[in-house]
């Protein structure tokens, strides 16, 4: 059977945004529900994957339809293309399934030439609008269809003006319009080479193509890139005949939201402008009305529009964005769309939905965008603040939020500048763990190197703090303390403002707003985990973290790392003094000054974490990172070890590593240096033990978990070391304490050999950071060298680290889970990757079956809120 | 039903060799021949397993079973255990499947107690010889099943000499060897803490447990590591009753083989020790007799052993290496096996028993270890000067063969010793690709760190130079131009010795005797060919390594490695203007001037290969590698290229990586710099049309090999610019050239979804080297500082990076193959990393289908083996 093409609006319905585009589906259905809208027909997105399969052509067939429909609509309109006494022009726009900025938007009056818009000017009375429709149609259709430069346009209006001696426009007469046309058309021939097209057919299919074409376009590219959506879906055409908002004084257009979008408010809410058309709106030339300034203007217009608005809104059981014309009088609908709206907004439109008894609250959960509820929980600019701040540069969104402050160049001085009440942002090539405390003072932090999965990222993350890494661009003096970035040079001191949501630098001080959390929040979070099945579990290496993520809805911590805790400046020397030991006597005197510390820090865990479980990581960084690597730093250090510069240099130096990312780490410290695991495990369980008789109300079940395991019998030798210590320490103890042994499965190996793992294995935590490094075999240190070619050449749709690559790596999680099960049904399941709080990935993981996700505190609630989501749509399916 | 887990020797033969293991086998197999074995019972290997399975302890089944066995033999022998009139004493010896150094040895005259030593006396009219049979087992059994220091007794073989004031422990009388027998079971009491055992039902236990322990000590365990032996097997026990060889001058014991395990030719070879004990021949105190001598010594039971070796011989059907001993003047054979043997010698043993009709080429295809091959291809050490010499190190044997020269510390002063004649050790930390040149003037290599399939690994077997690598112990001073091993510092010009195929390194001139390839080499690589189907191709860079496979057999070229040609001094400066070039035209530039040179070397290769298939991989390693890190070298170029030291810095220092396995290299730098692509296809493309006019008979096919695949996407995006580059190339010469675009399966993630990576590709080769390190996640050249670990404490048997991991990277690359041919069924598939040489991985690749195999040159007979010998056995399961 032939694929049809081509639907008029009243052949189609709301349901078929994928064949018609979101803009075409509404089109239809408004006009199915008899509300005024001028007739068309929608090209559907099948059209436009044909179009790039042949090469970047309309196939015949296709022409063909379209010209057939041409008919149709000329019949329906009355009106024909050409025809100098009752001209049919049309509008054409794109509309892809999903709403997409980027992709070309509309051309109007197309059907115009020099006898239409003779006939036009007789039939309206009207010979400036005539020609001033005229001469935009030749400049948009110039500019869109066949990118001419729009200078050379706005070049000859001015000369024009000169000419005549005005400044406005609007001064320009109907014959001034017509020789500005005439001009254009000569800059168009001088461009391209030929005339300027004036059979409206063929107009129309340059203007098809052109739509086809800007699918492709590198902004549509980067949108979908960011946004999740496949190169495959391709845009659909509509095209509508034209009604005129500028014929006068009863004209007009507008646009307009059934709510309010920045409040949720249930009240209209829009623009309107009085003898205009849509893009004069847009443009902000002239200040329009507020939509119940419309009232007075235009009262029936304003009536007909209140009930279509009260009507789509009901209709659709959200909130619309609506386009409308009004012409000499009468009200057109040109569109309407569910609006964009802020997270506040979303709430509590979801919200007033519910109890308006139009949706249930499982709808109201399905509505939300997950990732919207990250700006709820940081800071954000002032909305007005922000208009009048341009950025100077841009670098990954790498921490939500807005952050203001002054410059510093090292954790150092974040803290001494904090220490004077200063708000800080931290400047940095890039973050290392030594950073952390000048980390935690920053209101925000700004890299020149990393990615979303950086240092700096993931700490900030964890923190709530705004950050932004990555910024290439950026050229940074660390020790001269300056920094330059978009022509202007910083020095320490300087307010500059950070947009981590969006990735965005200010070089200015820009306003911020503290994050309130409406109540709607919470309402619509106790439906969503009424819905959720997949647990909620923490990234949480301090006590601070883990009651913040408390606070946040976690049920469990999914990963505690030590590491970090080993940075702390009180025993980062104990720790060193470890490393640097020849012996494993040496080392186990340096463990036992660390051992309790960390004890200490796990009992504050285990308090914060009220009986809830917690996931602990063995030591999992490769030694020298704890290690200075400048003279001075190792000349104190020996200074202070009493141990000699000379050869203390040729033990960090021996330390090295060509791959530290694959090299002696994780549970591989352990095998070789066994002390060490059970430094940790004694102090694991003791602060288990210690709490436990604390609280015997609570029920402390520490699990403990193996780094980059990646064969059963690392597992084994490592799982010894941690029941021979545990086991004798209970057994000492007196107290009834139960612990689970588990491993993180990051090692594609790992995946591969899950049934073997699972032998000795009561959990499987995927770490799928470097469970991606591995399996596309790129470091997320050094892949942005070479990642911003691969989103240009579209070999990459979006980044591997923050979207997990369901493609690959999820099919070795997938492996995994059902090797894993088959030797051990009953084996408990997570994710701690950074995934763990994207919302698509989070999809995933349920879908995989897994028993939890875990992310950073500030991400709970939107894994929260995506793990209800994907319970919800796989008991619809 | 029971596991029977002892066995008569009469019970068994000798295809029960896992069960009764390979000693425990020929003693049945001998038996039910009919000659004269001295008869006894095997403990199977299952009773090992089982002893292990009970955590190291004999349960009371298998205990009851040994003491109804013990009555069998009594009742076969008419002997009695612990009798005073006519005692049972029996021989206690492990026996492997596989023959395996390391193990426990023997036990003998076990059964000895005070009453059995006089009784003993009594028989055999000889208390000397009874009581020194005592003072022996004592001995041996304080020490191997008791594990008490050998040196306790040694001294009190002394003092008691001392006493006597003798100096030869033959001196001693039997009163003397009954006082020192007391004292012997006296130290046994002071280390023990209990006294010797009297009960020779006690003394079979703890000599039994003791063979199956030392199945787990550390040299075993180092053994099978190195043999690919899993430790699952276990060892069997075989216990038999005595013969003495040490009774007199009518008795003797002696080893001998059917055939020179030198050489192969057909004759007795062997020696033979009158009056003595097995252990007496071994310990090389007495010098013995040839075999020939043991016609005269004892004529009837020479004539005996000649039958009975030939029969064996004939039976076996290969060369027996066999120990037997003559009891007052009756012949007892103890041991059959098939002979060690030199290479050459297998090859004549091989190729004898095919000339006398005993096996078929098949079989003789089948019996010749492949992995000695490669002895035959390099020099070795001369067998009488390696005597002599001690090794004061060792290190990976990282490239076969064995070498001898003078030291050097860098590659310039290789070359400069060179020229003036002087053989070279080149000894290094590490070498890198700039080390080329001088490494091909260097005899041997020799670094301190690096693994199995470092740089310095991979060229020396490129080269067949022969190369110890990570030699840990080692400490160089490369600006003193010294270094130390094992107590001794050695400079520049001093001579050292190495043995590549064992990893040895001798502190002096070692004479080497050159590589002579014998006429049965061919001849049975003739027979190999024959049966095998797989292809073997080469990974070869130069057009003489191209030249030397092809006398080697190769049948292509797997891997051609453009980047080494990057190296040349002359071409080196503009590489680095290339990668230094801050635009697109600049770097252009420099690509022009390496065009030429790399047109060139392709050309030459191609005309080397004489038509055979060249498969060559795009530029591979990160651009980083190709810089200068040290001030004074970056000065220089800085200087050369008329560019400021300090940006030049700035460039270097901004290309570094931290992960540069994982970081912008391989088909990432075609994406980011197209015109490196270009270039090189333009090279490849331009010398095969070259070739092409020059040799019109030949059929020249270039195979260009995409690395670092991950995605459909990155391999489109570099195909398009090979074929744009090629297709326009070929059309302007007006030749017909074909050429196949493929890629590299070296990503977890390319595996995963080759049946997409398939559609564009045709040809997959897998690059086992990166695909292992990141299968398992461990950098190549860092994971020495674990391994060792590892191996000590079980967790791997073998280092994946020599032999492929089945269990792991073998599963992907299974998968591959399946998702690739489903795609493409007729995609052609094989590998080229390191294990393309490696038997086992040879056999492997058979396995999963590949079509051929790729390895260095001088590996090319081992993998056309071992290919061969995969096919035989496929034929016959």
């Amino acid at each position: 059977m032939c694929k049809k093409f081509v639907y008029l609006f009243d052949e189609g319905n709301g349901s078929m945004r994928e064949l018609l585009g979101g803009k075409g589906a509404n089109l239809a259905e408004m006009t199915g529900l008899g509300m005024p809208v001028p007739q068309g027909f929608t090209i559907t997105t099948e059209a436009c994957t044909q179009y790039y399969a042949d090469g970047g052509d309309i196939n015949d067939e296709i022409k063909s339809t379209i010209s057939e429909y041409v008919k149709k609509l000329e019949d329906i309109t009355g009106k024909r293309f050409g025809d100098a006494v009752n001209p049919l022009l049309v509008s054409v726009r794109s509309g892809a399934r999903a709403s997409m900025p980027g992709m070309m938007d509309t051309i109007l009056n197309l059907g115009m030439n020099d006898e239409v818009v003779a006939g036009f000017a007789k039939k309206t009375g009207n010979p400036r609008f005539a020609y001033d429709s005229y001469r935009r149609f030749v400049q948009m259709y110039s500019d869109v269809v066949m990118e001419i430069d729009k200078s050379y346009f706005e070049k000859l209006i001015d000369d024009a003006k000169k000419k005549k001696g005005v400044t406005h426009d609007t001064e320009l007469t109907a014959d001034d319009l017509k020789a500005l046309t005439e001009s254009f058309k000569a800059a168009y021939r001088n461009n391209i080479g030929a005339d300027f097209p004036s059979d409206p057919a063929e107009q129309l299919l340059g203007a098809i193509k052109a739509v086809f074409r800007s699918w492709d376009n590198s902004r549509a590219v980067a949108y979908r890139r960011i946004n999740d959506i496949p190169s495959s879906w391709g845009t659909a055409v509509n095209i509508q005949s034209m009604v005129f908002g500028n014929m006068g004084d009863t004209s007009g257009t507008g646009v307009a939201f059934s709510r309010d979008p920045s409040t949720g408010e249930h009240k209209l809410y829009g623009e309107f402008l009085m003898n205009a058309q849509g893009e004069d709106v847009v443009a902000g030339i002239r200040t329009p009305h507020t939509i119940e300034q419309m009232k007075e203007l235009n009262p029936t217009a304003y009536e007909d529009f209140c009930k279509i608005a009260h009507k789509l809104d009901d209709h659709y059981r959200d909130m619309q964005d609506m386009e409308f014309t009004i012409e000499e009088g009468k009200l057109y609908m040109l569109q309407t769309r569910n609006g964009k709206r802020t997270a506040a907004a979303a709430l509590k439109v979801a919200c007033d939905l519910v109890d308006e008894k139009k949706i249930t609250e499982k709808e109201a959960v399905a509505m939300i965008d997950p990732k919207q509820l990250e700006a709820l929980l940081h800071p954000q600019f002032d909305a007005d603040a922000l208009k009048a701040a341009k950025p100077i540069g841009s670098g990954l969104p790498a921490s939500p939020g807005a952050a203001c402050g002054r410059v510093v160049f090292s954790a150092e001085d974040a803290t001494d500048w904090a220490d004077k009440g200063a708000d800080v942002i931290l400047v940095r090539l890039e973050t290392s763990p030594e950073d952390i405390e000048g980390m935690h003072r920053a209101k925000g932090i700004l890299t020149a190197r990393g990615g979303m999965t950086s240092h700096a990222a993931v700490v900030a993350r964890g923190m709530g703090a705004c950050c932004v890494a990555g910024c290439g661009d950026i050229v940074i003096d660390e020790a001269g303390k300056t920094f330059a970035l978009g022509g202007k040079t910083f020095k320490e001191g300087d307010y500059i403002s950070l947009d981590g949501s969006k990735g965005k630098i200010y070089g200015e001080a820009v306003k911020t707003t503290e994050a309130v959390i409406p109540s709607d929040f919470h309402r619509l979070m106790g439906w969503a985990d009424a819905y959720r099945t997949m647990k909620v579990r923490t990234n949480a290496d301090t006590p601070r973290d883990a009651a913040q993520s408390v606070r946040f809805g976690a049920e469990g911590i999914g990963l505690c790392r030590t590491e970090h805790m080993f940075f702390e400046p009180d025993r980062i020397s104990a720790v060193r003094e470890m490393i640097i030991s020849e012996t494993a006597e040496q080392r186990k005197n340096a463990l036992a000054r660390i051992l309790p510390m960390q004890r200490g820090d796990f009992e504050a865990i285990y308090e914060a974490m009220e009986g809830r479980p917690v996931t602990i990581r063995l030591l999992d960084p490769p030694l020298h990172e704890f290690l200075p690597t400048e003279d001075a730093d190792i000349e104190a250090l020996a200074k202070e070890m009493g141990a000699e510069t000379s050869s203390l240099k040729i033990k960090i130096k021996s330390l090295r590593e060509f791959n530290p990312m694959m090299g002696h780490r994780g549970c591989r410290l352990d095998i070789t240096y066994p002390e060490i695991g059970e430094m940790q495990i004694t102090a694991i369980i003791e602060a288990a033990i210690n709490v436990q008789k604390k609280h015997p109300e609570l029920n402390i079940v520490p699990e403990i978990m193996i780094p980059l395991v990646g064969e059963l019998k690392e597992l084994q030798y490592v799982k010894s070391i941690i029941t021979d210590t545990a086991d004798r320490i209970i057994a000492q103890s007196g107290v009834k304490l139960e612990y689970l042994v588990g491993t993180m499965i990051e090692i594609p190996r790992a995946a591969l050999t899950a049934d073997e793992i699972a032998k000795d294995a009561q959990f499987f935590s995927f770490g799928t950071n470097d469970l991606t490094q591995m399996t596309f075999g790129f470091s997320r240190d050094d892949a942005g060298n070479f990642l911003s070619s691969y989103y240009e050449k579209k070999i990459y749709e979006n980044d591997p680290f923050a979207r997990l690559d369901q493609n690959g790596v999820g099919k070795l999680i997938s492996l995994a889970v059902k090797l894993g099960r088959e030797t051990r049904p009953d084996i408990k399941m997570g994710i701690c990757g950074e995934h763990g709080g994207d919302p698509s990935s989070v999809a995933f993981c349920f879908k995989a079956g897994l028993d939890y996700v875990s992310c950073s505190p500030f991400r709970i609630p939107v894994a929260r809120l995506a793990a209800a989501q994907a319970a919800i749509r796989a008991a619809e399916e």
